[in-house]
C-alpha cells in the first residue's frame, strides 16, 4: 500500500513512548496505534522530529516502524528517514519499506540555503533511497532554517515523480498553499497531497486554502480528524468552533522546545502513554507549567465535552 | 514623568501611520493617541520594530515621538532608540527625552551571542544615552536572535540602575518570568516592571506568572487592558474567557512578516488608522488573507460583542 | 562619470577616519583620497560596512561622500547606501549622486532567504533609487547571511539594466566567478564588472578565474593594484609571489570583528590615518595583537621591500 | 593510556578514507596511521566533522576507531562522539573506550545559545559518557554556531574534572587563548591542553599565545609538527618561515564546504589515500580547482622542498 498523492485526512505524528529509564515502551506504542485507528486517522507518521528520531539508534528506529506497520495494518505508515548522510538514509529506508512502510519523509539539512541546493539535495536523496520509494517533503523553516519557495517545491515535484506529499509547516504558510494549488490549476505542477504540520496552529484556514488534512502531533488528534472532516463537508463555522475550542491548549503545546513535553504529558493524562518520559537532551515541564496544562484541559472540557478526560 | 520600575498595565506598541505615498499620517497618529487614552492604556511605546522604526529617518522619528508626547500628555511615552551605532542612539535619545519622553527602549543587535557580549552592549548603551535615562530591555529572540537568560537580565538590572522595565517576548517565556520574580523574592535582583510582548500570545498565563502587563501592538489593545485588569483583580476565568475569544485573531496577527499588515488592516477597519499603508519593504495582505481577517472579526464579534466593528 | 560594467582595477573600500572623540577626521579622509590616487586605484568605495556606515548619520555620510568625490575627482566614487528602509536608501542615493558619485552599492538585508526574495529586494531597491543610478550588488554571505547563487545574480543582472558591478565576496567563491563568466560566454547574461572583496583572501586565483579586480580594504591597497596589474599582464608567478608575501598579514586582517582594528592600525602606522579610532560599538586590539601586527609588518618588509614603513 | 591535560604536539584530525563506492578503505586508514606515526604526531583524532562522522553508521565508526587504536598503538587516539542524542553518544563512547581509545571529543549541538545551556549540555554529556572518560571540548563557532566565552570554558573545566583538552577553533581566537592561560595563571582555572584547529590558519601566533599544539587536518601535518616543534624551541622566525610557506595552500584548504575535497585530493596526490572519494552529500573539486591545487603544490615545493611530491 504505497503512499500516493491522493493521501488526505490526518496522519498523526506519533511520539515515541519511552520508559523513565529511556527504553522504548512498546505497549504504549501499541496503544497509540489502536488509538489512531479508533479516531479515524487515515495514516500515521513515525520517527519525525517530535518522535525524537535523532535520539534513536538505527535498529530502534526500524523496530518502532515495523511494530507500527504491523499493529496499524489498515493504515499507511510513513517513516521519517532524515539523516546527515545518505548511506544511513538509504539503509533505514530499505529496511522500513521492506517491513511494509508506505513511504518515507525527508527533511532538508539546515545547511541548505539556495534554491538549487534544496532541489539538488532532494535529487540526491532520491538516488539514495531509490526511485521507487514514495516520499514526503518536510517544509519546516522554523526548525530547519531552510526556506522553500513554492517554486522550489514545484521543481522538486516536477523533477522527482516519487514526491507525493508535502508536510507543510511554513509560518506564515497560508499563501504558500494557495500558490501551490494555483500551480496545479494552471497546469504547471501535478497535484500532490498537502498535509499541514506546525502543531496545527493554522489548520482551520489551511483547509480552506486547499490543504488535504493534517500531519502533526497535537495531543488531541481526534479534534484534527473532526476539523478536517467538518471542513471538507463544508461545515465551516462548526469546524472553526471546534478548532477555536482547542486553540488555547494547541497554542500552548506549540511552544518550541517545551512543546513535546506538553504533548506527552497530555497524552499520559489521556491514558494513551504510560509516562511522559523523553530521552535526553530534553526540556521538562515545571510544576507551574503542568498546572497550566491541567487548567487548559479543564477549560477545554467545558468547550469540547468529548475532550473531557475520563 | 520618567519611567520607573513601578510601571504596569498596558503600553501599546503604536504602529506608525502612513499615507499610501509613504508620508507619515499625523492625523491618524493623533487618533491613536486619543484611542489609547480612552481605553485605559497606562503608557505608550513608539518607534518599536513594528512601528517600522528602522524605515524612519532621524527627524521623522523625533517628530513622531514629540507629537505623541504632546497629544497623550497624561501618559508616559517610551521611545525605541535601537540603532546600529551608539552615536545615532544617543542623538535620538537626547532629542526625545528633551521633548518629554519617559524613557527609551533598546533591543540588542543580532550580532550578540554570549552573555558577556549582551551585558557589555547594554553597559555601552548606557554610556551612550546617559546614566539618567530610564530604559527598557527588549528581549525578543525570535526577531533579534539574541538569547538572554534570566541571569543575564539580572546582571543588566544589577549593574545598570536605569534599567527599569523588561519588554518580555521570549518564546517560550513563562518560566523566565517565574525565574525573574524568584530572583526578586530571594533578594538577588531588585524589582523591575515586566510587560509582555510577542503579540500577546501568552498574556493570559504571563499575568499569572507575575507579569505586570502588556507591551505589544495587538489590534485590540482594549482587550489587553481588560485582561490585565481582570487578571490583577483575580477574576481568572473571566480573564481567560475574554483572552480566548480573541485568540484566533491574535494568533493570526502574530505571524512573522505579515503580522503588521494584519494589525494595520484591522485598525483601519476599526477606524483608528486612515489606511493600512506600510513603508517598503513590507509584506502585503492578499485578498484571501483579508477575507480571513474579516471572517475572524465577525466570529470575534459574536464572542466579544464589545469588539464588534461599528 | 557614471559607473559602468567596464569598471576594473582596484576600488579600495575606504575606512572612515575618526578622531578619538568620534568626530570624522576630514584631514585623514583627504590623505586617503590622495593615497588612493597615488597608488593607481581606479575607483573608490566609501560608506561600506567596514567604512562603519551603519554608525554614521545621514548628513555625515553625505559629507564624507561629497568630500571624497571632490578630492579624488579623477576617480569614480561608489557610495554604500544599504539601509533598513528604502526611504533612507533613496534619500542618501539622491544626495550623493547629485554630489557627483558614480554609483551606489547595495547589500541585501539579512532577512532575505529565498532566490525570489533576493531578486525582489533588488527590484524594489531600483524603484527606490531610480532606474538611472548604476549600482553594485554586494554578495557577502559571511556577514549578511544571504546566499546568492549565480542564477540569482543572473536574474538581477538581466532584469535590472543598471546593475553594473558585483562586489564578489562569497567564500568559497572561485566557482561562482567561473560560472558567471560562463553565463556571459553562453550569452545568457550580459557582462558585468566583478571586483573581489572578502579582504582579498583569494584575489590571486580570483583574477585567474575572470575577476576584473579588487574592491576591498586591505591596508596595502598598493599591493592589490600591483597584483591585479601583474595578473592582467600574464605575469602569473610574479603576481603570486607578491600576493603570498602579503598573505600572512592579509589573513590576520581578515578576521571577523577585529579586522577593521587591524586595518586602521596598519594605516595609522603607514601615516595615512591620524589615529586608528573607531566609533562604538567596536572591537579593539590588545597589546599582544598590536605586537603581532608589528611582527607581521617587519616580516612583510623583508619579503616586499616596498611595503617597508618609513 | 587515557588522555590527560598534559597532551601537546599535534593530533591530526584523520579523514575517513572511502572507496569510490562509499565503502571504508581500511588499507588507506592503515597508511594514515603509519604516516602519522612517522611524522611525529603525538596523538590522532578520528570521527571528527571532517572525518565525515555524521555520515558513518555506529558500527562503522566503532570499527574505524578500533582499527586506528590497534595500528597506531603508540599514540593516544581521541574519538569524536558528538551525536544528537545522549544514548548514541554513550553507546559509541563505551565501545571505543573499551577498544582502547584515550578519550572522546564532544561538539555542542547548534541549538545551544546561552552560557548556561552550553555548560548544562556538557554536564549532561558527562552523565551520559561516564565521569571516568577524558573528553575534549570542541569550540568551533563557524561550523556549530555556538559561541563559548572563556568564562564558559572555565565553568566547564572547573565543574567537570574529566575535561582535559580544548580543541580551539574560534575565529578570531588569539585573545581567547591568552585569556584562558591568564585564568590558569591567576589560579581561577586548572590547566588544560589547548590544541588548535580551524585548519591551522593561525597556528603560528596561537603557539605564541600559549597553545600546546595543533588538532587539525591540514594535508601536510608534517608541517604542523615542525612548526609546533620550532615554536616550542623558541625558533620563532624559522617557525613563521615554514608556516608562511604553506599558508597559500593552507588558506585554500580552509574554505568551508570544499575544504575536505582539497584535503583528500592532496593526500591522494601524496600517496597516503588511495582515492579522494567522499560520502554524499559532499562538495567536489572542479577541474579548475584541481589545477589550482596542483599549482599551489608546485609553488609550495619551491618554498618547502620537503613538501615536494615524489
Amino acid at each position: 500500500m504505497p503512499l500516493t498523492a491522493d493521501a488526505r485526512g490526518v496522519f498523526p505524528i506519533a511520539p515515541t513512548p519511552f520508559f523513565e529509564d529511556g527504553r522504548v515502551d512498546t505497549a504504549s506504542l501499541d496503544r497509540l496505534a489502536d488509538f489512531y485507528l479508533a479516531i479515524g486517522a487515515t495514516g500515521i507518521t513515525v520517527l519525525g522530529q517530535l518522535g525524537e528520531a535523532p535520539k534513536l539508534g538505527h535498529d530502534e528506529g526500524v523496530q518502532i516502524a515495523r511494530r507500527m506497520v504491523v499493529r496499524a495494518a489498515a493504515l499507511p505508515v510513513v517513516v521519517g528517514v532524515s539523516a546527515p548522510g545518505f548511506a544511513a538514509m538509504r539503509a533505514l529506508t530499505q529496511e522500513v519499506m521492506a517491513a511494509g512502510a508506505a513511504g518515507v519523509m525527508i527533511a532538508p539539512p539546515n545547511t541548505l540555503r539556495t534554491d538549487d541546493q534544496i532541489v539538488g539535495y532532494y535529487r540526491q536523496a532520491v538516488e539514495a533511497i531509490g526511485a521507487d520509494v514514495p516520499f514526503v517533503v518536510q517544509d519546516y523553516p522554523l526548525t530547519f532554517q531552510v526556506q522553500m519557495t513554492p517554486d522550489v517545491i514545484r521543481r522538486i515535484v516536477t523533477e522527482l515523480p516519487t514526491c507525493v506529499m508535502l508536510k507543510h509547516e511554513d509560518w506564515p504558510g497560508l499563501e504558500k498553499i494557495s500558490t501551490l494549488r494555483g500551480f496545479e490549476r494552471d497546469g504547471s505542477m501535478r497535484r500532490i497531497a498537502i498535509l499541514c504540520g506546525n502543531g496545527g496552529l493554522f489548520l482551520d484556514y489551511e483547509m480552506e486554502r486547499g490543504a488535504d488534512g493534517a500531519n502533526t502531533g497535537y495531543a488531541f488528534p481526534d479534534m484534527l480528524c473532526d476539523v478536517v472532516r467538518l471542513s471538507i463537508a463544508g461545515q465551516r463555522e462548526q469546524a472553526h468552533d471546534l478548532f477555536d475550542a482547542h486553540l488555547p491548549l494547541l497554542r500552548y503545546e506549540q511552544q518550541p522546545g517545551v512543546g513535546l513535553a506538553v504533548r506527552k504529558y497530555v497524552m499520559t493524562r489521556r491514558g494513551i502513554l504510560a509516562t511522559d518520559a523523553q530521552r535526553k537532551p530534553a526540556a521538562a515541564l515545571s510544576a507551574a507549567a503542568r498546572a497550566e496544562v491541567d487548567h487548559l484541559l479543564e477549560r477545554l472540557a467545558h468547550r469540547d465535552p468529548r475532550a473531557a478526560l475520563r
